[in-house]
């Protein structure tokens, strides 16, 4: 090291930022305040001192004030949950859903006052753009979970759309996968995420064997998806631990019933 | 008859209504356009029409305007949900259960466009009132399955609160059934109403079975629920079904990889 390494640089923050570069700052600024925080109190002001700018700056960037401010930073962390979704089509499906739920409570334990804000309704920043935002991350959920059972949500070249049922099964899974995350918000963001996470698991694989006792395009993902299972993985402890239940409505089987 | 009879009573409708059979006839009326119209897309001039009577007489019973109208209307339409819940506790459970929802699926059906709008959110109606409103009618499906399994959703006498990990179930799936019939009135109504209500039936079965597997309270609640259900019913026709798809992850089964 020579000594003019010790002269002091000009910190970074004292640089001009470009356009974009400054958006980013706010924007940034403006999430970790929503993250916290209910979206009807957070000011512009407040964005101002955490960005460390003055408001009328803000201001520029934001003409459309806290509502503009909301619905970016909204879109921004909508970004950032469809990125958890994303998750490489290869090993045991059950371990790919846990490691997406994994990153998914992840996003709900930080973000945690402005998602249960955000999701609850009935605040005054939420108009039909944020819904818009919102189905959307919905929809690329059921997407991507469509997607590992070897299905796509829409139609689309070489792959095959899911039926009617398997799609409205997914889709169902998912809202009670937000409902879920919710309750655990209130609860204290109790049980631990990861005893949480086993739940929401067990109860795609609940929902897809159950869909597959009736449906037959479930019943053929099903058993594509078991030969890609490990021994003593998610789908197989939880086998073992439904047999005795089921087992428990033996006297109601129609077989039993006929041969009363 | 005598002709007497044949001499024109004054109709009803003419008859000076009292403050309450008034207020009572406004909100019928405001029903009526809320269950089939986006909530902004009805006026108190619709309401005054749909009601035969003067805009100033909807504004002197509902000075706030559409707001306080919407609200009203949204608070009867609530009551009436909540009937549609309550289910004697007699009979087999999954008949109960099937019961109530027959009853929530036909309410949809009546309500579909107003239903659709409000649970969507986005609405200039919305409020933390509405919110609170429809929040009350989660909680009240919600204490009324918890009832039918045996359980109370908050502390009461002489009857057993229900566990977090089976509350947090019965509230996840209330979301789900609440996710599958905004997706049923998107595909134009379809599969046929009893068909839906079949597949939110066995996917309850499926997620109880799936909590017993690993929650003590789950199974003892599932065992004593399976001693109420008929052979051959929704319960027995499940297990007989979902069997061979069980059978197909007997290669994953922990004891398999163990004498592997």
């Amino acid at each position: 090291m020579t000594p003019t390494a010790a002269v002091p640089q000009p910190r970074a923050t004292y640089r001009r930022l470009s356009v974009e570069e400054r958006r980013a700052q706010l924007l940034l600024a403006a999430l970790g305040l929503f993250a916290h925080r209910a979206p009807d109190e957070v000011s512009l002001d407040d964005v101002a001192v955490a960005a460390g700018v003055s408001r009328p700056l803000v201001y520029r960037y934001f003409p459309g004030g806290r509502q503009q401010l909301y619905e970016a930073a909204l879109g921004s962390a909508a970004d950032e949950l469809k990125l958890c979704f994303t998750e490489p089509p290869e090993g045991p499906p059950t371990e790919r859903v846990a490691r997406v739920l994994d990153r998914y409570l992840r996003f709900v334990d930080e973000h945690d006052t402005g998602f249960s804000a955000l999701l609850r309704g009935g605040s005054v920043v939420e108009t039909s753009r944020t819904t818009t935002i919102v189905d959307g991350v919905r929809r690329a959920a059921a997407d991507e979970i469509l997607r590992h059972l070897g299905r796509i949500g829409g139609a689309g070249e070489g792959e095959q759309p899911a039926g009617p049922r398997l799609r409205m099964m997914v889709r169902s899974w998912i809202a009670a996968v937000e409902a879920a995350s919710l309750i655990w918000l209130d609860d204290g963001k109790r049980p631990a995420a990861a005893e949480l996470r086993g739940w929401l698991v067990d109860h795609l694989i609940a929902l897809l064997a159950a869909t597959a006792a009736t449906d037959p395009e479930t019943a053929s993902v099903v058993s594509d998806l078991l030969a890609l299972e490990t021994a003593g993985g998610p789908a197989g402890q939880l086998a073992e631990r439904v047999i005795p239940v089921v087992a428990e409505a033996a006297h109601l089987l129609p077989a039993a019933a006929a041969s009363d």
